[in-house]
Order: C-alpha cells, then sequence, then structure tokens
C-alpha cells in the first residue's frame, strides 16, 4: 500500500481520507506528460544538478569524505531531501532501476553523513561543527531534518525500503532529546519540520513525534528567535502565539509551511483553536493576499507576503515553493473539512502559478513567477524572465520534482459513503471506502475541454461526488447516457446508488473564456482585465502579437466575444484565446511620464489581434514581454 | 569666502559659476524654516545619534581608545563625515560654538584615528585590520573616504580650519600611491569618492587628485569587483565601462553618485563621451525610471532603479539619499549647460522626494519614500509608515542634514553677463559677475504663493534671468511698477539693462492646483491623477478625509474644480487642496480579489470631499493612510 505524501487514513479530525498513490494512475492527457517529463527527464536533471552543485559532495564532506569546499547555502541538504522523496513517489508506481540507483548512492551518502548521536546536517557539522542549533533563525537545520522526514516517510511507503525511515528515527529522537519542555527552548526559523513530525508519526505510531510537532508550534512567539534580519519577528511567524495569528505574514514559504504543520497537527489532535486560526488565515490570504494564478507573495524583500490588496503585477514574488506550500495547506484543509473551496483553490494554484515554475522540457524552473515581464532590459534579474537550469538557493526545482511525482495523490479521496473526485485527469481509480471496493476510469480533456466521463468497473453502492469547479456553471450530467437526478451538496455533485459496472457518468461543464476584474483596492489591476478559461489563466505574450506591436500599449475591448482555438503545434499543444483590442500610440507623451490631464490628447489607436496562451506555458520561447493583467480599452 | 559644495569658479567646462554659501542669506520663509529646524535640532540630534549608536566610538577604537564592540555596518565613519560637513556649512553663515565644540571633539577623533600611513578607516582598522581594501565591493572604505574629503573640503571653506583637509590630503595621498596604472587596479563597489576628489583638486589645486578620479571612474567595467551579491554587475554600475552606460540600473544612490562625479570630472576634463553618456543617462531617468516627486528608485531588493516605466506607488523605494544624489547631479548638468530642464527637476525633487525624507521637528527621517501607505498593518516595514528617529544604516539623515545646511547654494548661479535664479526663496543676493557688483533681495511667498519681487540694491549693467518652472506657464513681469520687455531664453526670462539701486522686478507665475496623469506604460497610475500645484505634489491622507472613509475605495471627480485655502496651523502652515469624489462601497465584492466582468455591479458611491496636504508634509501625524494616485471616478 503506497500511500501519498499525506496519509489521513487514521486521522481521527480529516473527514476524508487519501488515497494510496498506487490507487490512483494517471492515463495519457495534460497532467500525465507533466509526471512523465517529471520521471524522464527532471528527476535525472536534478541529480546532475545536485552533483554539480555540490550537494552531494556536502554529505560526503560530512562523512569524513569528499573534497574541496563546503558548497552554501546552508540548507543544500534539503534539496538531496525533497529530490529523493519524489523519486519515492516515482518509484511507488513506475520502477526505474536507473533513478533507484541514483537514489541508493544519495541514500547511501545520507546514511554515511549521520552522526553517532543521530544528528544530521552537513552544514554544521562541516563548517561549524562546534555551533549546533546556535542559530535557529538562519540555521536551517530543524528545516533541513523536516525534509529529510518527509523523503524517508515517501520512500519507505514506495519501496519498503527502511533506510532513510531509520536515519530518520535516530535524528528525531537526537531532536527530541534535545528540543522540548524542561529541554533546550527552540523552534525553527524556517518552519518544516512540523508537518513532517506528524508525518513520521503517523508512518511509526510514535506519539513523541507529534507533541515534538506541537512543542515548535507552541514556542513561536515565545521571543526564542532573535528577530535580527528582514525586519522582525513577522518576516518568520513570531510576531504571536500561534493560536493569535489571524494573517498570513511574513516570508510566505515559512507561513504557509507552518500552516500546513499546524493543518497536520489539527488533523491528529482536534484542537480546535488551530483550525480557528487556519481558518481566520485562509481569509486572509484569499480575501487580501492571492494572485489570481494563486501565487502568493507580494514582496521580493523578505520573499514576503505584503499588505493587504499590495498585489503588483511586476514585483509580484510568487515563489514556486510558496504555490506548492499553499497546495500542502489547502489539500490538508480540504481533508479536515471537505470543502469545495479549498480544492478550488489547489486547482487554480496547480494549473498556473505552480506550473508556471517549470519550463516545458522539464529542465528549467522560475524561482520568481511575475505576473508581467517588460522582457527586455534583463540588467538585474534576468532569472526572473527566462527559467534557469538550476538556482544558487534551489529549493524550488526539487519541490516541483516532489509534488509533480504525487500529482496523483490529490485527485480524489474518499469517505464512508464514497468516492469525491476534486481534480479532473485522466486517471484509474482503485479504493475502498469502508467495506466497499470501488474502481473508476476517469476520461477527459481537462483544462481543455469540459467534459469528463466515469466508468464503473466494479459493481457497489456508494456515492460518486464530483466538484464543481467555482469558475464554472451547473454541469450537465448524464449517467449512462440518460438525464440523471442528482443533489448538489457542499460544491459536490452527489450520485449515490448501487452501481453496476459499466456504468457511464458523464459530466459537462461549459469552459467559456471569460474576463476577469481585480478588486479596486488592488491598484496595478485598476482598468483592467484578465483573461481565465476554465482552471487556466491566460497571458499575454509579445511573440504572439501583431508584429510590432508593444504589449505595454495594449489595450483589449472588453465588448468584443474572445474566441478559442486549438493548437496542436504550439508549446505542446494548447488553447489559444483571441480577443480584439487596440495599441494606442503613445508618441503622444514626447518622452515624458507625467503631464497634465489637460494636455492629454486622444492617442492614435490601431485595432489589434490579441492572442493569449496559458500563463504557464510563458518564457518558454525565450526573453519575451509577457502580461496577465489587460487594461481595457 | 565661503564656498559652497560645489565649486566651479575655475571649471573649464562649465557655463555657470556657483556662488558662495555666504553670497546668499535665506531669509524668513518656506526653506529658511527648514534650515533653521536642521541646524538647531537636526544637527544638535545628529551629535546624540552619533554618540548612540557608536559611530564615534568606532573612531576612538581605531585611535586605539574606546571601550566595547565595533558597532557596525562598515560604513559608520561615513555618518560622522557628512554630519561634520553639514556643521562646515552652517558654520560658514550661522556661527554657533556649542556646534562648533561638538565638531571639534568629532574632528579630533577621525585625526586620532587616522593611521601614521594616512589609511583611515574605523571598521577595517578594528575588526579587519589584515584586510585592508580585500572587499572593493562592499567594504566601503573609498566611500568613507569621499565623505571625509567632502566634509574637509566644507569645513576648511567654511572656517579656515586646516584639520580636516590635512586629514584628507594624507589619507588621498596614501590612496593614490596604492590604486592607480601600474599600481593596484581598483574602483569603488558605492562611488563617491570620484565627486569628492574632483572637489578636492578645486581646493588643493593637486591635478593627481582628479586624475584618481578619473583612474577609478575608467576602472569600472573592467571586472575588478566580483559581483557577488545582488543580482551582478549592474547593482554597481559595473557591468559595461562607464563611457557605454547610456541608461541607470541598479543601486540608485550608487548610480547617482557615480554620474554626480562623472559631471565633476567633465566639468574639469571637458571630456565629450562623458557628457554624451550622461545625457543619455539623464534622459533615460526622466523618461523611464522617475517619480512623480522626484524620487528614483523602484525596487526594495537592492534598493535599485528598476525596468523602464516600473514605478510601483506602494513599493517604491526613494531612498531620501537618491533623491538628494539626484539633486547634486542635476546642479552640476546645470551648472555645465545652463539648461532650465535641470533646475526643473531640482526644484521638483526638493520639495517633494527629498523634503519629505525628514519630519517637520527635524528629529525622524525617512529612508524609504513610499508613494501610498495602507498605513495599518505595519508588521514588516512600519519604518516605511512613519519617520524613525535613526537607522542601523543610517546615510539619510546626516544626507538631509548637509543638503539642508547648503541649501543656498542651489538658488542661483553667476556667468559672465549676470545673475540667474533657479529657486525662488527669500534671501539676499551679493556676488560678482566678472567685474560686476551684484546685489539683489529676493522677496516671495513661494511655494505657496507664485509672486517674486526682486530689488536690486546696487546699480549695474548686468543680465537678470528667472527661470520659469516647467509647471508654469507664460509669467507676468514688471519693472518698477511698469509693464516690462523681457525676452525668454532657454526658460529663463531675460532682463538686461543698466539696473538703478532700488529698480524692482515682479514675476508673478500662476499656481492653480492642477491634475496630473501618468504615462500608459505605468501599471499603477492607470486611470489615477496626482494633485499637483506649483512645485509641490499633493497627496490624500487618511487623517484629513471624512470620518469613516477608508483611502482605498476613494475616487476623484476629475471634472469638478479644486479650490485651495492657507491652513497657518496645519503642519507648520500650508496650502491645501480640495477635491471633489465618492467613495466606492467595495461589500458588494462579497470578499473576493477577483471576478468575472460580468458579474460586475454598480458600487454604491457615496460624495465625499478630498482634501490633499502637500506630499512632503505626510506622515506627521503618526501611522496613517496615505496616497499620491488617485483614480478618477
Amino acid at each position: 500500500m503506497q500511500l501519498g505524501p499525506v496519509d489521513s487514513t487514521t486521522s481521527a479530525f480529516a473527514r476524508q481520507r487519501t488515497l494510496a498513490l498506487s490507487d490512483v494512475t494517471l492515463r495519457p492527457g495534460f497532467w500525465s506528460k507533466w509526471q512523465e517529463t517529471n520521471h524522464k527527464v527532471s528527476l535525472r536533471h536534478g541529480f546532475e544538478q545536485l552533483e554539480r552543485f555540490g550537494n552531494f559532495n556536502n554529505l560526503m564532506l560530512a562523512a569524513g569524505k569528499g573534497e574541496g569546499e563546503y558548497a552554501r547555502p546552508v540548507f543544500m541538504d534539503s534539496d538531496v531531501y525533497k529530490w529523493l522523496e519524489a523519486i519515492g513517489y516515482e518509484l511507488a508506481c513506475n520502477p526505474d532501476p536507473e533513478l533507484e540507483k541514483m537514489a541508493d548512492y544519495a541514500i547511501g551518502l545520507v546514511e554515511a553523513a549521520q552522526g553517532e548521536d543521530g544528528y544530521l546536517n552537513s552544514y554544521w557539522d562541516v563548517v561549524e561543527p562546534d555551533r549546533r542549533w546556535a542559530d535557529l533563525d538562519h540555521g536551517h537545520e530543524l528545516y533541513c531534518a523536516g525534509h529529510l522526514f518527509q523523503a524517508a516517510v515517501a520512500y519507505v511507503r514506495a519501496t519498503g525500503d527502511r533506510r532513510l525511515l531509520d536515519v530518520s528515527i535516530r535524528f528525531a529522537d537526537y531532536i527530541d532529546s534535545v528540543f522540548g519542555p524542561g529541554k533546550r527552548a527552540g523552534t525553527p526559523g524556517h518552519p518544516e519540520i512540523e508537518m513532517a513530525l506528524v508525518e513520521l508519526y503517523r508512518e511509526t505510531g510514535e506519539r513523541r513525534y507529534l507533541d515534538l510537532a506541537v512543542y515548535f508550534v507552541d514556542m513561536r512567539g515565545q521571543g526564542v528567535l532573535h528577530h535580527n534580519r528582514f525586519g522582525g519577528s513577522a518576516y518568520y511567524q513570531d510576531h504571536a502565539p500561534v493560536r493569535e495569528q489571524t494573517t498570513v505574514e511574513g516570508h510566505a514559504v515559512r507561513q504557509l509551511y507552518l500552516t500546513t504543520g499546524l493543518a497536520d497537527i489539527y488533523m491528529e489532535t482536534g484542537e480546535e483553536a488551530l483550525l480557528d486560526v487556519l481558518m481566520q488565515q485562509w481569509h486572509n490570504m484569499v480575501s487580501r493576499k492571492l494572485f489570481i494564478t494563486g501565487g502568493v507573495g507580494s514582496q521580493h524583500s523578505g520573499e514576503a507576503f505584503g499588505e493587504a490588496y499590495e498585489l503588483p503585477n511586476e514585483r509580484c514574488y510568487c515563489e514556486t515553493c510558496a504555490q506548492i506550500a499553499s497546495i500542502m495547506w489547502n489539500w490538508r484543509m480540504l481533508l479536515i473539512t471537505g470543502e469545495r473551496r479549498f480544492a478550488d483553490l489547489i486547482e487554480r494554484t496547480l494549473y498556473n502559478g505552480f506550473l508556471s515554475g517549470v519550463s516545458l522540457d522539464g529542465r528549467c524552473y522560475f524561482y520568481v513567477n511575475p505576473l508581467m515581464s517588460r522582457g527586455t532590459e534583463p540588467l538585474l534579474g534576468r532569472k526572473h524572465i527566462v527559467r534557469p537550469a538550476w538556482h544558487g538557493c534551489a529549493c524550488c526545482p526539487p519541490n516541483v520534482m516532489r509534488l509533480l511525482a504525487s500529482l496523483q495523490h490529490y485527485l480524489a479521496t474518499t469517505d464512508e459513503r464514497g468516492l469525491l473526485i476534486h481534480q479532473y485527469a485522466p486517471a484509474e481509480i482503485r479504493t475502498t471506502a469502508g467495506d466497499v471496493a470501488i474502481a473508476v476510469r476517469m476520461e477527459t480533456n481537462f483544462p481543455w475541454d469540459g467534459a469528463v466521463k466515469f466508468t464503473v468497473e466494479e459493481a457497489g453502492n456508494w456515492a460518486l461526488r464530483l466538484r464543481v469547479p467555482d469558475w464554472a456553471a451547473s454541469p450537465a450530467v448524464t449517467v449512462t447516457g440518460g438525464a440523471a437526478s442528482f443533489t448538489e451538496a457542499d460544491g459536490y455533485i452527489v450520485l449515490e446508488r448501487s452501481w453496476q459496472a459499466g456504468d457511464v457518468v458523464e459530466m459537462t461543464v461549459a469552459m467559456e473564456p471569460m474576463l476577469v476584474e481585480g478588486h479596486p483596492r488592488v491598484d496595478p489591476t485598476r482598468n483592467s482585465v484578465a483573461i481565465v478559461r476554465g482552471p487556466l489563466v491566460y497571458c499575454l505574450e509579445g511573440v504572439d502579437q501583431d508584429a510590432g506591436v508593444n504589449l505595454f500599449d495594449v489595450e483589449i475591448d472588453v465588448n468584443v466575444p474572445l474566441s478559442t482555438s486549438w493548437n496542436d503545434d504550439l508549446l505542446g499543444g494548447l488553447v489559444t484565446v483571441a480577443g480584439t483590442g487596440v495599441v494606442a500610440d503613445p508618441s503622444g507623451w514626447q518622452e515624458t511620464l507625467y503631464r497634465p490631464i489637460s494636455a492629454s490628447s486622444a492617442a492614435v489607436k490601431e485595432a489589434t489581434k490579441l492572442v493569449a496562451v496559458p500563463y504557464y506555458a510563458w518564457a518558454n520561447r525565450g526573453a519575451n514581454t509577457m502580461r496577465v493583467w489587460i487594461p481595457r480599452a
């Protein structure tokens, strides 16, 4: 039974149960292509980069072998762990001796790097051996430990191979001997270990790990961190006790790794105070601090959530890891509550702000995912215009890998009544809900087409629930060709009956392109619209427009209907959306930036066709201008 | 003859000559109040802060005295030098034994901290004595030296006291023995020494100092810096040879200190290639990278100029020092070319983006000067919402002090034909142009009122030229009560005649409030206007609006005329501008951030009066919301 990254099967306070990775098999379609590229290209690319950037050598140095200097930053080990976690998920479903060999090599390095006492961190071992735990703010020891534990759990679930788990248990026991009530006071400057300890508890049944996660959470806002950089305590969510934090603040990845850990703890302990703040923080995020792509993080400085409604297009941060963290958090919220809104946000984030983080060929990665790119003056920050092959701070690439490798985990859940489908993709699902065996085949051309067909492959009495996406009107549903009576509850269509093998359910949601506007308190979206179709946010890229058109002189006519067309040869195959607009000649501005409105003259405007591609596909054709938000003509 | 911060009296390639500080005496008015507060409050406040933050103690440590730890950052000495420079200017015009005593104390510390060989930098002396010049990128040794030289020149010009000048000459000679052709290759990671060396050359006549300035400029873009932080070489203008740099890039203060140094070099050498790039860089700045306040620097990360048209309201940087640097650069461009546009930008910057850097009481300073403030969620970055008394990186406060202390320097210049007035303020001017003695009294209520009266106090044949500000229509001019014939050349009204003592010239420019719009390629000003009146940019502060009005729901009706009123008791006395707008009820948004435009409903809008205050005066009444750009209703 190869479980996925979250095992809620025994969680007392989760309404829904996760399926094992091996219960869900992606079939050819949108996501299987990404997963296959991840498997065949990215994971091997990752091995090469970890070799090239010195991550493996760091572990060798810690084992007393290796040569040369330690390669920074301090959290280099975590990249290895995330990459191993991704391989674990792949091996659960797609055996691959070559990948297994690479992983075995890395696991051997990890084992050898562990100290006698269980401590494991190559940076502190090699560079500052006398200063273990001396810099909880920025030392990342507990953060790296968390990624190790997650890799270990993924790996043992996938393969039964306990090597990383044994390493993790030794390290967790050591950490537990150092930190806790009556021991050393501490909490990580970068959350991550909290969710990992809960998962380690789920895997081992060892309650101490859950207690340690709770301890680290309890110690936030107690003055054990030092606040010496990046603008103070909110940077790492240490500005107040966790149960008094009602907004998302500071470093976005830190914040969302923490919320994810809190949700994991709630699933096991049922502490209402935690769920209360999670709900408040979620509301704060989606109503004040969320980009239309599902991206989060408005400030480059401190990689931070900004102020309420501070959502810049050009200098948004939207770190790929923050979107991954948002998906992890929302998944747990969905398990806890069963509420559609969390699955909606997962969908929005997966298809847009997350997926833009990786190139179509699986070899290049964005750290920052802007909503606008001037594309043309890359003296600073070129890495935000085209995806580099790797990063000096390479948290994102292996994070993308582990999510893509475990994508099937996020499609469906079960509860006592049956099966719930949250994301639509061609897949085969074989699982059980209570005592009932469930087998369903899902066929769809999502996200290009809103029709989804389910074929029941095993008879049984259970409820099939299908999420109605927040962007969709009420869908049409038939069962085995005929109109079907169904109820709708909590945003899910409910079809509960005694299924026969061969029964077919067809659901169709309209997938028309539409124009979306931003809240008037958001400054840079004023008088602008974005094109959205189904789960996909679109963008204009300069390369697709009429020759000579400057994207930043373009305005869209919102009264002309948009049209769509399938393009087999474009960027791996996709639907483009075409609109009608004008290009405003800026020469009347005479090279000034500001002028009295009394001096305004009507700009000469020429009609132009506007062609939009899905946001995730941008920047796959070299440096290029791009914008998601388009001014209204 | 107490010269000011730039002495162009012997510069072969300057068209205009600077006046001595003592040639111009500010009389009671807008600027004299600021200068007086600076003298009476800020300079004393500076002494206390330099004591409190350890700058003085650092110098004592370098002298082998002092106690405790070195207080960072590495450029702490420069704060002392800028403060001394400011005192130098004050002592030139306003003797003050108490200030002189404070300065004497600091000068003594500086003298004692200098090494036998002439080297002087407390950080490298105390903390890393074996690593002099090892980190030209970020070590700031040459930067601190530059500020020392500027202070020394100011001090000797003001008082005849050569102590700092002797220290500077020893240090400059030492630097000259280290760097140069055939010696060590180097250039400063933070420009500043270039302009200082030129001024040291002007003061001492020692040509080697000018040559060394040219050498440092020539070494940029030659690979002698290492580019190990902040996104590469453009951060400190090392991405290309200086003569190939046609745009302003990277760290804004570094860029503009460099341009200022280039202009100083041009004034002495006349090298056309330098003037060419200066003109191109200036055009790039004002047509692509300038905020309406005269502020520059769009990015918090790297404190940098951003891309073309990247001019965010909320997260602009607009470091106070960058505005000061812009004024220094534009002053030299004015001296070189005599073109009004440089004086226009000085005016815009002085009254707005520079002046917002200091509180009305002279005790608090902004480092960052945003154009919008949410004011209400200061978990990160509170220092951008209210001015702190000092900063951990305190470059700005003493920089403000030295500019305010030398403000009269920027009012007027001479050439062979007579006197040119660039900035309007009550003042007495006594100088010579060629052989002709000139004495003029200027009376005005600028910036509140556009009338300026000049009384000629000494007979003579010369030309009076008065800048017509770029925001003004053609002014009305009378001479001794009668209509005057005058020509207008290069944006200056020219009145050339044989003046009699008692002749009176009156010039009046209309000072109506007006609405200004931003270039359509600038994202966050879209469909918005700013209120401008004369040289002043206005802003809305929440505290001035009707109770309960959220500034971020406000829209302005651009068709209703604006009105003005004088407020004697408000913020030191100022003209407010009132407009008419609406408050749009955002509740129709149902706490969402994005919605299809098809779901738009007309928001309920209630009429409201909008009251604007000059931007410089914002944030003097506690944490508060503020916006310069107001959406159009």
